[in-house]
This record gives C-alpha cells, structure tokens and sequence, in this order.
C-alpha cells in the first residue's frame, strides 16, 4: 500500500498514523518528494481499511498494491481448483456443459428436457425453483417442489443439478442439491455468502451486472473465508450502454480470472446476450478463451417458457453446440469430459 | 404494447398469438405495412410476460408503451405521497435531512454526533449496525446493539431514526425503528422487498448501482403490492465509466421521478461521490433539483470511523450547509420542515 | 510516480531502468517489502511514458500520483481564470448564460430567437452553422450562411455568439465568431486541438460522451500547450447504462473540476438530459452546484425545428427560468452579470 | 415507426401531422387505445427526423421499428461483402491477419517487425504514422515519413498496408497507402467520413469507445452514402466501468453485426485489453466467435516501443497464435487464407 500525503503535512498527525500502522506490524519507507511525501507500506496490509487512511486530513490519496483476497488468489495457491462432484469434475483441463431451462415448470417439463440435455452430451441440469423477477406480477417459480423435480430428473437421467438460492431461509431446501447457484443479483448479499461459507457444497457464484472482476473475487472470498473452497466464478453479461445484446458479454474476464485465480470460471451466454441465434457463437468463444465450462438455457418449447423464452435454444441447437465444442475444445488443451450416455 | 413480426410469418402461428392475446381480452390491431407487419395492442398489457412474446418465432420486435408499474405510478395517483413519522414529514413540499454516521461504533459516538445532528437541524437520524462491506474482513457492524444504540439515541434528542437491513432474518429487530433501509445491493433482494411489503413500516429504497430509474420504481412496486404503500425512493450514485468520483450521482432522476412517480425522492451525495469535501456542493444542486430531502454522513472523527470516512462531513459543516439550505429550499418552494431544536 | 516491481526482478534490467529514469533527472527511491519491491520517483514525472513502463518485463504495475496536466491544473494556477469578451465576463464569479437554437435554420428564426434570447436575460447566442448528425441523410446546417446570419444577430441584438467548429479546414471562416465551440464528438480530435492551440479565440470544450474528467482536461492542455490558455469546460452529460434521460449529467464533475483547474466550467443541460421539461431542474442544480454558466437550447417553434427540438424550450421558458436564476445565485455567491436589456 | 399521442391529443395537432406525414408518401393506421393512441406509420421512414415527431406536444413517444440505415444493411444486400486488395481478401470466409507496431517509428523498426509479420503469417501491416495521444507532451508519430516507411516495407514483404488518417489535411499522403483507418475517436468525425466516401479505398473503421453497434452502422452508412461501398468494421473494446482490461472487448458484436450488416468484421484484441498476455486467448475466442480477422499489435522490442508497448506481443507470439488459428479457423468453416511466404 502507498499513501500519498498532502502538501506540508501536519508531523503529528503523520506521527499519529505511522504509529498507529507500526501496532499492524507493517513497516513505512518515506519517500520525500518535490510536491509530496509518499509513505510506502510494507507488510500484510490486508487488514487495513484504505477507506479509513483516505479520510485523514493529511493524505490525498491511498493506492493498494496488492490484492485485497487471498483465498481465492492464484499467488497463494498456483494449481487449478478441481470440484468433483461424484463423476463430475469442473475445472483443470475439464470443460463442463450446464443446461437446463430458465424455470422449472412442471414434472413433464423438467423431464423432457433433462434427457434431452443428457442426451445431447450435458453433464448438469440447471432449472430456476426460485425465480428473480424484476416485476412482482411475473411467475415466481415452482419454489420447493421445483428443487423435488430437479432432484427427479437427477435420479432419471443421472445428470448433477444446480439451482438457484434467493435467501437463507430457503437453505434447508437445497440439502439435496448437487451445486448452489448465487444470481448476479444477490452477488453482494453478503449475509447469504457468510452462510454459504459455513456450507462445503459447491456454490456456483455469478457476477453481479455491475460488478468489478475484482468484486466477484471480494464475494469469492466472503464464501472461502468460511471454510468453503467451492466455489465456481461464472460470467453473465455486465452492464453497459449497449442495447444490441441484453448485456456485454465481458468474455476478457477469463484471462483476467485464470491469472489471478485457481477457481473454475464458467459462462453464461444465454442471460449475457439475451437472444437465442446470438448463443452458438457466443459459447464457442467463450470456450476458445479458456473457460471451464458454459451454463446454457435449453428448453424444448422455449415460445411457451414461462420465463426468459427469448434466450432459451432448443434440445437440437444444444447437441449442434455440444457436437462443436467437441471439435473446438482439444485445439485449446481442453476435453469435454464425461458425457452422460 | 406494439410487436412487430418477421416478413412472411406463418399465418398459423398468427392466429395461435393472436387467440391467446384475446383470451387475456386484449383487442388487436394489424398494420400490414411493405416490409413488416404491426400488431397494436389495446387493453390492460400489464400482465403479458413481454420475453415470451419476443420468443416466438414469428416475433421481430416487442415494444411496451405503457410502464410496467401501476402503485407507484403516477398517472394512478396523481398527488404526492407524503410520508408521516410522528411529527416529521417527509415528500409533499417538505423538506428532510437525514444524517448520521456510516456505522453505529460505540454508545457514545452515536450519542454525540446525535446531539450534533440535532442541534443543527437534522430530523432523522442515519447509522448503520448491519454494514454490507465488500471485504469479508472488514468490520461488520454491532447488529443487534447497534439498533439499541440508535433507540437510546432517538430517546435523548427526539430524532426519527433510519438504520439498513439486510437479511430477512433481522427483520424482528427492526419492530422500534422508524424507517427500515433497503441498501443499493439489495436493490432487487426480491424475497426481501416481498417481505417488507407486509409491514406498514415506511421503507428507504436506495438505487442499485445499476439499476434503471423504471427497475428502481418496479422494486417500489414489490414492496407497494404487498401493501405497503409508505415507500422514499434514493439516489446515491450509479456505476460509471467516470473515476474521479467514486459513483456517478444521477441527479436527472429527480425531475424524471417527479414526473413519473408520486413517491418521496431523496438524495445521498455522501455515498454517490465518495468524497467529503465534494458533498456541500452536491447537496445543494440536489435540492435545486426539487428532491425531497437529502441523507448524508456525518461523522465527528472522520478521521477514525471505522467505515467510509471519507465521505464523512463534520457535524459543523452540516450546521453550514443546513443553514445554507434554509437560504436556498424557499427559491424552489420548498421549506426544510420542523428542526429539532 | 510508483513503480512496482515483479517479484525476482532480473537486477540487470532493473538497474537498466534505474539509469534510464536517472538521465530523466528523476530520484528514485527503492522499497523493498514481502512480496514485492517499490520503486516511488521523486522529481518531474509528467514527460514519462507510463505505458512504456508498464510494458517492462520487471514491472507489474505503475501508478501515477500526480495529475498529468499543468496549464490547466489549479496547482500552478490557483486562482479562476476569468475569459472577457467585450462587456461579458466568463468564470470568476460571474454567471453566463448562452442560449440559442440547435441549429441556425434561416434569417427570420436566428434573428427572432436572438431577440428573445437578448430580452430574457441571455448573454451570449449559440447556434449551429455546422451540425453532426449521426445520419447522412439528416440536415446538415447552412454552414457558412449559418455563421453570417448569426453575425447580423449579434449586430442586431448585442449577444456576442458560439458556434461549433466540426474541421480545420472550416476555421477561416470562425474569425468574427467570439467563442469557438469544439463538440463532445472532437473532444479527442486532437489535430484541431492543436490548431485551436495557435488561435487566441476563448474556445468552449465540450467534454465526450465516454471521456472521463481527466481526459477533458487533457485536451484543454491540448489547447493550452498551444498558448491558448482562453478554454471553457463545458459537461453535457455522459453515456451509461440509463435511459429515462439521453445521457447523464454528471454535475458531480463541478467540484472535482474547480478543485483541480482555474478554468469556467458550464452546463449544457439540454443535450445532457434530451428532453425539455427536465432542463429547468436541472439547470438551478447546476447553478447551485457551483458552475459558471449554463448553454441551452432554445427555440421558439420547438415542434418545427430542424433538429432537437424535443430538448429546446420555449422563449419564455427561458425567461423564466432566468428570473428564477436570480433568485438563486446570490445563495451560492454568484452574480448573473449583465444582461442585455 | 409508432408514434404514440397522449391522452386528449389537440385533433387540429394529430391532423396537422398527419398531413405532414402523408406529404412523405407515408400511410398511417390509427390505433385508439383506452389511454393512448398510437399511429402506426408505413413506408419509407428513413427520411422522417424521429426528434422532429418527439419534439411535438402531442406526442408522448416515438418507436422505430425499422433500422436506419440501408447501404450497409443486410436485409438489402444479403451476400458477405468480399473487399479485394490484389491477392488479399477481406470478409466472406477468409479470416485475414493484420498485425505491427502501434507506431512507426524507424526504417529499421519497422522493416525488421514487417519481415517477422509476414513470415509468421501476417497478411497486412499495421503501424501509425499519425498518432492520436491523450497527452499534447507524447510522441505523436513519424507522420508523412512514417507512410513512406511503410510504403517501403510492403515493397519488401508483399504485405499490404493500413495505416490512420487523423484529418482530412493528411489525405492526400494517403494515396498510396491500400486501407485507410479510422480511429475509435474519429468515428463520428462526420467531416472526415463524408470525405471517405468520395475516395474508392478500403477504410477500416473502429467503433468508437462508447458508440453502440448501430452508431458504428451509420459511420459505414456515411462512407457509403458518399458512394465508398469498402467498409471494414473493426470492434477495439468499449468503455465500461471493469478497470481490469483497458476497455471491455464486446465479442457479442459479431453475432449482431454479422445479422444485421453484410460489411466484414475484424477485432483488435490489443486495444481492447490493453495487455499484452490477454491477447492470445482474446484473438482465439473472436475467431471462433465467427469474425473476418485480426489486428494485432507486434512489437519486436515491446519494452522499448514508443507508445503502447503493454499491449504488444513479439513477433513469436504472434506465430504461436497464427499456427493455432490455422488449426482452429477450420472448425468454424474459415480459412486463414493466403499466407505471405
């Protein structure tokens, strides 16, 4: 960390505060320059509050050097993070297909489309039960007899199922669940993560709209700081001043997320661009860049979805993908994994 | 609402659409036009999920005419609401200041800055015991005895108090509080805002960081169909591409507001710049704009608050700018309402 | 300026660069920490090229501590710069207000509009004789013919006149105009820039759609590096993710603006927000919030003008809003100066 | 476009528009609503100014429903545009690499990074003669000799050449160059578009930082309204709030622009991330995203280029990343076309 100070500081003010970072055990270089002092920290300043530095009358400005997470920081754990869940592995060298429809609707549904998702090479059913709408006089989901559909067409198809959460008082239901998925949404619901810290199910954590690649590793970290190191990143869509597509698919994030961190990062294409003839070549980058994995939206009647219709691609246009992806994935190092027949 | 269908669509498919659209009692109007056919709609559309429509194959375009929000609109309720706590008003010509410090630290911190906000003409009293902070390693807030403190506080100097929740959970402490806050990041928590929806408990909703004007106004909308009608909206920054603030405050959602909602606005500058010495200025082109009160932190140590004293004015220069308003609010029509001393 | 070292720099590259800065005359002081080593220069550092120290192979990252601009910072020059034309004083107290149509569409409509503007208060005309327009196949402007009718409204009315330069090869023909206004669109067309630079016309630049606080003033250093120190800053609202309004105005850039530069700083309400009924609240905000003058447009036949007539407001809207003006700057400590009539 | 009217509109209003519009040879269906009325407009609207309509005070809001441009849109012009330059080809299933220094800055720099180019597979040399940088105080190119440089290199390698024109003054130096760029903060410099379009030669134009997709559209629309059908769009990363990358490349472009235009797609990974290891795995995934090529920029002494060395990978890297697009072009049916040795 480096503080700048202001113009002829007062020394007892500047006394005070190296005084105070000395009880942190943090060593201070001071640099004398022409138009301002620079005190340069060395030590574990994670534990200091650049916010609180900032407010004093004699800095002018606070600039970390280093990294505010740990847990989730390559620099401190330089193998890949390998979740294996039963024959299911994401990460390391293992690309993984997530797909399912927006919401479950009904048993039939839900059914259908998971052999359908299995049949065409998917290794996880995805399915909302709890259902984020922005308007309160939307269907809100099937609640906790979609989480008893999912768990139906797990036991049928032998597919994993991942399903949102939307509070903590909804946990208890996802006991059965093989990957707990936080929405972008509730990215910053930090008492959710704290209890989802406490959990060592894997949690799927999806960046929020607005949130900083940084940010997502900040709420990575809320989760590992608890104790649970399972934690899958997974880009899906920032929002910018572009209309063309829902939201801009931030696909440089996955270099970013692989230098400076050992978690799987998976993407979302279907709520990243919103359109379904946008999906195919969107995922097929999204390999190309070096993610583990794509959670897509597949429905078998996406024009009588219940949600997020607009978005979903069909059974055949998945196996298209999946049938590319296999072709697509060994010129970048990466398999396709198991397949579920 | 108006959708636009593809050239040449299958009549079939027209029919099946335009069936289901009368089945919901909506009349349909058919503009062939030469290279696109337009269907206008006509009726109650409030209902009709616009992503399912847009998902049909026959579909091009969906555009909505009307808002997708009725309680809070203001065509439905052309008068300003006015929100009254005991004796202090706020919306409706009034004007309310609201401050305090980020968290409540300790009892005589928010004793002594209470007495402060009061004796310089504060009416609400501001500070957080449940803290949203970014780092899991930063402090949390005292909870529960945060919430104690801000009642003992409210009891010696008469201010109302507004205090942050952020899980439904605590909802039962927040039984003696007298207006409950919706921080940005729980924006769109839908599960809480449903919940809050059946308290009669007015409701402080601050804006996400990137959440539109209309997605802040749907998340009134939740709480409101729950019946709760007793809803302030906030502005405190939206996330730009701009860094030499810390958010950028979007102040042309005040006359956007007025003009669409019937609800209270109010400003936080501390939040949206980040920058103590910049609040003056913005508070006072906040209530040039016509909002209806502002929410600022004011802290008598800045320097060591335990959280974002940066943004933190001293309890003096609050008295400035109070003062300051009383000068400027009566130009505008508005009058800065019961001081508290 | 800082710079951080990779850890296990090659010390012969490291030395390389040590001498390198050396012969720039810059000190440099090392710190050395756990996990990486510091290196914060001491001296002028605005002619070194960050990114080509980013760019080292022993780097991981620069930070900047001091602002990269000089004639425009207040640091060098700390009082406000006060641009006179004629009997009109710019900055320095002094409030401006500039009013005209979008476009200069004929010889009735500029001289009947400059009438209106002179007897409501206004102090300078704008107009455009030069239009971009996103389409080819919008109106472009009257161009020269644009220019001389603006000139025979300032004969007739007094107003002193700005107008929009889109070219270098157009500049002969801005020798009579008293200001020269360089559009969001060119902000960063710096061959202009440069040739603004050897004029000694005030120049009013607008800041970019996309360009941050900084940036602005880069290019204002890009006229002023030329010997032209006569720049106006001018806000007219940014590009981000809202759309209730065409763009967001960010007022906030107010006070970050008159802490950093000396130069006048105005508003242009009516592009920022794109729609007449909020330009009023607007622009008392921006007055209160500490700027030097606001540019709006008005039209006397918004319905029927030739571009942005949706943004234009009536004449006597303008006056009105003038004579609420009033009201309001003496509050802030501002004068309106002189008025025409 | 739907013209929606208030409630009540002025029947002398509303027929007065209407007879306006039916002077453009324009049908209107009338479409009464419980509250509002829509005019559904048909025929050709290109011509109609949409600000003009919304600016009228019975208008409460207009929708296009067609785009508005026709040159480069698709629907009128459904074959890939193939742009021919002796025996390189651009769009239509070649995928074509551009690749050099960001700036020419010697004879010998620049003929030793061309030879490496070509013989690593490179098909067109890119390096600026005129440089647009933010500060006055850097380099700002080799001008006039940086073109004749790179005229002697594509003499020596075969490799074709592009190369930025920053004003319409340059133009004439540009003769023999055989692809003229234009610049991210060009794209709306109208003037310089128009003057494009006279010329017959390929122009590759950049999205602007914060221009949408359609803005870029109508850029093209303006050189090839002026009769310059050798449009090459070029995405280079927009502006957003991730500071991670140094813009955020917005891959999804490719979809939306290959639906909506016929013009040839290129990417430019090095500006879009500002860094140079992020290059390979970006330049991977537009390729499988579906576009027409590349522009990279190759530097032979990254730490010691003159500007915007932090992005530039050596001559090696870029073979590594030629050979592994030869191997993964063909899975999405692209051929990397003529190689220069």
């Amino acid at each position: 960390m480096v503080i700048v100070l202001k113009e002829n500081p007062n020394p007892q003010q500047v006394n005070r505060l190296k005084n105070w970072l000395a009880e942190m055990n943090i060593d201070i270089h001071t640099i004398v320059g022409t138009q301002s002092t620079v005190l340069g920290l060395v030590g574990d300043t994670s534990g200091v509050d650049i916010e609180l530095i900032r407010a004093l009358d004699i800095v002018e400005d606070v600039k970390r050097i280093q990294e505010p997470f740990k847990r989730a920081n390559r620099k401190f754990h330089p193998l890949d993070t390998v979740i294996t869940i039963g024959d299911t592995k994401i990460g390391g060298g293992n690309f993984t297909l997530m797909a399912g429809p927006c919401s479950v609707e009904s048993r039939e549904q839900i059914l259908s489309i998971a052999r359908d998702v299995a049949a065409n090479g998917g290794h996880i059913l995805r399915g909302g039960a709890f259902k984020p709408r922005t308007s309160p006089y939307a269907f809100q989901g099937l609640r906790g007899l979609g989480i008893e559909l999912l768990i139906e067409a797990r036991k049928e198809t032998g597919l994993k199922i991942v399903t949102e959460i939307m509070d903590i008082s909804q946990l208890e239901l996802f006991n059965d669940v093989d990957i707990i998925q936080v929405g972008a949404r509730n990215m910053q619901n930090f008492e959710l993560l704290k209890e989802l810290g406490k959990s060592r199910k894997p949690i799927l954590l999806k960046r929020g709209l607005s949130s900083t690649i940084q940010e997502l590793l900040m709420s990575a970290e809320y989760i590992m700081a608890g104790g649970n190191e399972n934690v899958i990143l997974c880009e899906r869509g920032i929002r910018t001043f572009e209309t063309a597509t829902r939201n801009t698919l931030d696909l440089s994030c996955v270099p970013v997320l692989k230098e400076t961190s050992h978690l799987p990062v998976v993407i979302d294409p279907s709520h990243a661009v919103g359109v379904a003839r946008y999906v195919y070549s969107m995922s097929l980058a999204a390999a190309a860049a070096g993610s583990d994995g794509l959670i897509i939206e597949v429905h078998n009647d996406p024009a009588h979805a219940m949600c997020d219709g607009a978005q979903s691609i069909t059974p055949e246009a998945f196996g298209g993908l999946a049938s590319k992806l296999s072709e697509l994935l060994p010129v970048v190092g990466k398999s396709i994994g198991k397949t579920q027949n």
